[in-house]
Parts: C-alpha cells; structure tokens; sequence
C-alpha cells in the first residue's frame, strides 16, 4: 500500500517574524487557507488517506502537527529528539511504516512546499510507485527548470526506461549540489537538468536495506530504536537518535544507489522558501500588490506597487509611496523590508538569537 | 488670578493611524510620554495649579480628556458640541472662568504643541499676563523663525512698548496668512516676523468686550448660554453653538483689535504637526534611527537610517534596507511611509472615509 511520509522537521528562520521555532513554516498557513503540513496532507488525497499518512517532526513542533493535523492517528507522528537531516528521517519513518506494512511504499514529500494542481500531483506519485515497485529503485522527481535557479541542486537525467508507470521514467545519471549563476545557465540550456525538490517514492523495505548497504551505521542505530518495546521506544530514541549520522537522503544513499529513477513533474512546484517567493505565488492585483490576511484585513496602497502584505490578524496595512515591499505584521514583531531582499530576514533572527531575545525566535 | 484655557477640540487626522475621532493627538502620548494635553496640563505648573486649569473639548473627546487630566475637577472641562473653530471656543471659555473669577486672567493653550523647557514658558506667559494685565492688551507670542516655513500664520512686529514684563512687548504691526516659499523667504529674511503659535494671554473680561465690539453676534450667543441655569446650560450650548460663527480667534478679533502685543517666545516650539515633525523633535540614534516605543519594544535597523518606529504596543519593528521611513503601529492599522511624505496619511483617513470604515477612523 501507498503511504505518505511528510518530513515536517524544518525550523523555518526564513518566515520571520511570522515563523518562530515552535510555528516554524509548515505549521503556517502563509498561503492564507490551512497550515502547510495540512494542506501537504489534504494533497494526497484520497490516494493516501489519513491512516496512512505520517509526519516526521521535532519533539518540539509534535504537538503543533496534532493540532494541525487533528485527523492524523496520534503514533503516526513520529517524533524527533532532535533534527538530524533527512537521511535519518526517512530511515527512522521507514523502519516505523513497515512494523503494520511490510509491504509498503512511501512517498516521501516535505511539508511545506507549494503543489499544484493536486490531481496531477496524486496521478505522479502513483506512477512513482509504479516504477518503484516493478524495479525496486529509488524514485525521484525532478522539476523542469524556469530560470536558472541557483538554490537548488539538479538531477541529471539518463536513459529513458521502459516502465508500465504513466509517467516517462528516466535512470538518474547523477545528482549535481547547487551550481553557480553560469552553471545553473548551461544547466537550463543543456535541456536534461531537473531541479531535485526532495520529494521521492520507495518501498520501505528497499529503501532500509540501500541503508544498510550505505549507511550502515545509521541503519543499525535505527534497528536499535525499533528492536525497543514501544513503552522504551522514545527513551531509545532520545538516546540514539542524536548520535545517527546528520546528512541528506540524497547525498548519503540516491548519490551512491545503483537503481535510481527520475521522473518529471507534472506540476507546478515551488518550495516558497521565502517572503518574496511566496509573492511569486500568490495573485496580485493591477499594482501588482498581494494581501495574505483575514477577513477584515486589507492592504490600502497610496502610490504603493508590488507589495506584499502579510499579517494573521484583522489588521488594515496601508503602505504609500513605497514600492517592492514585503510588510509582514504578527502580534509582537513586524518586518518591513524590500521584497527581493527578503531572504535577509535571517540577520534578524542571529541578531535576536545574540541578543538572548529567545522569545522573537 | 492666572488661569489656562487649553484648547483640546483638534481632529488631529495627520496622525493617522494612532489618532482617531476618539483619540486625537492631544490624547495620545506621542512622545512618549503623557498624552499631550496632560503634558500642556503639567507644563504651567506651578505657575497655574489644577483648579485654575480649563480644558475646551469636543464632546466626544471629553472623556478621554477627563481619563488623561485626572486631577483636572470634572466641571473644568468644557465641552464643545461641535467644533466651532478657535474664536467660539475664547468666547465660551471667557464667559465660563469668569463665572468664578471675575478678574481671571487667561493663558490660552493650544493641547497638542511641544514646548521646552517649561521654566521659560511659564516665565514667559507671566510676563504676558503682565502686559496683558497693565494695558488692557491682547497678548500673543511669535516664535522666531527658523527656517522660511509655508506653513504657519506669521506676525510682523511692530514697535517696542514700555512694559514692566519681564520680555519685550511689541506692539503688532499686522498678521499674516501663510505665506508661499518666496514671501516665506523674505519674512525670515526681514527679521521682524515671528510665527504665530496660537498662544495667547488676556483679560478674561478684555478679551469678552472684544467679542463685543468685533463679533457682536457670537458675543450674544454666548451670553445666552451663561444666562441659562447650570442644568439648562449643556442642553442651551447644544442649541446654540452650533449656530456660532466659525472663524479663528486670531482672524476675527486680534486683527481687528487695536491693543494688541507681541512677544517673542523664549523657548523651542513645535506644532508636532505631522510624524515627519514629530521625527525632528525625538531623540535619534548613529543611524538617525528614532523609536518610540514601551519598555520591551525595539527597532531593529539593519542598513536602514532615518526611521521613526513608533507603537504603544511592546512591539520589535524590524526594517531592513529602507531609509527615511516612518513605520506606525497600532493594533488594528499599520502605517509605512517615507517619512517625507508622512503628511500625506490624510489620503488613507479620506479613502477609509469614502469606504465607511468609520471603525479606522
């Protein structure tokens, strides 16, 4: 059967000050409907119903993902002592779904990124599954570069496969960090680069044993925890989790696996990973100003283009004479700064880390 | 005896979005401070104590004067059903202190300016009401020019009065509207024309017969008001003020008085007319950065200069790579604005205005 895996673990400095450590982006609703962990969970179905459907997450955002998700089984939120990258997350979800599935497979897909539409989304997982299980590879998705981008790594497609999945599916020649501005143009150029948005599919018992075969120290830490009766299973964890290696899935086991499929998406994607990606998201009027705000609220522009406007309270942001803005309001902080600058917001967040001002963070 | 009339019935819509109808600017503690007209209050003692203290106010506004003026007895504030510009409101503040002290002399204040230091203010409205008091003279005092402001009334002195007050007392040659930038220019250049501020001292009786003789009509009105019993009074005030001519003390008596004097102020003023002009008168840091803001409040400024942050709210403004802005937070509306341009905000009062959203304004 098909499960859903949700790696919900980041920390989110980028959202600031609307994201804090315990509220980090995928407990946020910045697209103005659900949380993003929801709306990442809603995604899937009915493909994957709420039974089978898991999150991964800090110890200290679990009980943020309960009240996200309040549909989710409460020991299908797998918990983290501590972050450790995403190898050891997708190892401990692994070990975990296959205890009541043997015979599972997984998608495994961050939680806060931005899919549309959903169908297509569903129908591509389901053709990842496909492949996954008739060769036993390691499956992922590659987006078809726009511009090019140098915030995230590439996959290089190989041959293609014959596969009954209805998706073209591609052997992975191999895996590229992110490239510098001239690469990441010849990148768009060449017409085989994808860029890798971290969302794959694999059955769980091929993905543990590629651990065993590259990671087999980490894989034995997580036998560990798993060999542990449930009532000693978070102790277990809370005592060797922290000790597991900390790198990427991709780096510690795709880069290294002889079976790996690259399928392309079929999606518009994006993994909002800023104030001012998110604008590139959502609609904008003729001035090309967007509201992210409840009922009530409203961005009053006076000679004011391309704002972005962002508060959860009923809050009348009024900007004027200023253009490119992000202007983001929450209960004790507000930012204001121009809009393709806002990925320094994180000078805030060392500033205020410096400060001790823990309650901002 | 010295009494003040501190006239508080401004709309003060340029401080828009922390003032509104029900808390204008003299209500509000823009420097941080006590609300200003509490300050206006504070700043005469001891020269003139509490019980010789009269606020004039809107009736809306009176509540808010009494919470600000806690000492001020109930009956001392004097509420205006309708704002009647500054003449009605002398006259009606005239009749009403003379009732208790029929050789009062009026320091009349408007609620909402800056002044400092105070010892040099009440010196100089003590050397006022000494010229007022020897000759029977309408008083006003003119601040020296600083630069060749568009935006004030000036008064061109005349020749020099042997007075026993402790200034020099000036005879006034006329009053001038607001000028343009050229006529400006040549006032300061010229250097007998001082600004008029609005702050006056007389007679309580001098000031009445003068309504008398330059505006007999409003004088009748307001001494059908005083004939009325104390409970009839509020109902007869609300019949008649309304019907009371609405022009500028300044426009409707002084120019039209011959006794009447000038002295120059010994003390730094400011009409705090706008944030821009609260910005010149606060405190800035290296960065010229100024934030006024409660205990745990902070502006964080990362290459950004020239900033005025201001909320009541324990609130971290946080701007980066934008200068010369003034960023207003209150708890229901937000304001960002290059600080220039800050008088402007008046567009978002008439917009909201147009959009019946009276709960903003």
């Amino acid at each position: 059967m098909l499960h859903a895996v949700i790696m919900a673990g980041g920390s989110g400095t980028r959202f600031w000050p609307e994201s804090r450590h315990r509220r980090p982006k995928q407990l946020l609703p910045i697209l103005g409907g659900q949380p993003l962990v929801a709306e990442t969970a809603a995604r899937v179905r009915p493909l994957i119903p709420a039974e089978r459907t898991w999150v991964v997450t800090h110890q200290d955002q679990a009980e943020g993902i309960r009240a996200a998700c309040p549909d989710l089984p409460t020991d299908q939120v797998i918990v983290e002592p501590c972050a450790r990258n995403t190898a050891a997350c997708v190892a401990l979800a692994a070990a975990t779904v296959l205890e009541s599935d043997p015979e599972a497979t997984l998608a495994v897909l961050p939680a806060d990124h931005l899919i549309s539409p959903n169908e297509e989304f569903q129908a591509s997982l389901a053709a990842g599954a496909c492949a996954a299980e008739e060769a036993r590879a390691l499956v992922t998705f590659g987006i078809r570069p726009s511009y090019p981008a140098t915030g995230y790594g590439y996959i290089r497609q190989g041959a293609r496969i014959d596969s009954t999945a209805k998706l073209a599916v591609h052997k992975v020649e191999r895996f590229v960090e992110k490239p510098d501005a001239e690469v990441a143009q010849c990148y768009l150029d060449e017409g085989c680069f994808l860029w890798n948005a971290g969302i794959f599919v694999w059955q769980a018992k091929t993905i543990l044993q590629a651990f065993e075969e590259h990671l087999p120290e980490l894989a034995k830490g997580v036998q560990a925890i798993m060999a542990a009766t449930p009532a000693e299973r978070p102790s277990k964890t809370a005592e060797i989790y922290p000790n597991l290696e900390s790198l990427p899935v991709d780096i510690g086991i795709l880069e290294r696996h002889d079976t790996v499929r690259v399928l392309e998406a079929p999606y518009h994607w994006s993994d909002i990973g800023s104030w001012r990606a998110l604008y590139d998201e959502v609609e904008t009027d003729s001035a090309r100003n967007a509201a992210i705000l409840p009922a009530g609220g409203e961005l009053l522009a006076e000679e004011a283009e391309g704002v972005l406007a962002y508060s959860r309270n009923k809050k009348t942001i009024a900007v004027l004479g200023l253009n490119d803005l992000v202007v983001v309001d929450t209960e004790d902080a507000l930012l204001v700064a121009p809009r393709e600058r806002a990925e320094e917001v994180k000078r805030f967040v060392e500033r205020l880390k410096a400060e001790g001002k823990t309650e901002l963070l």
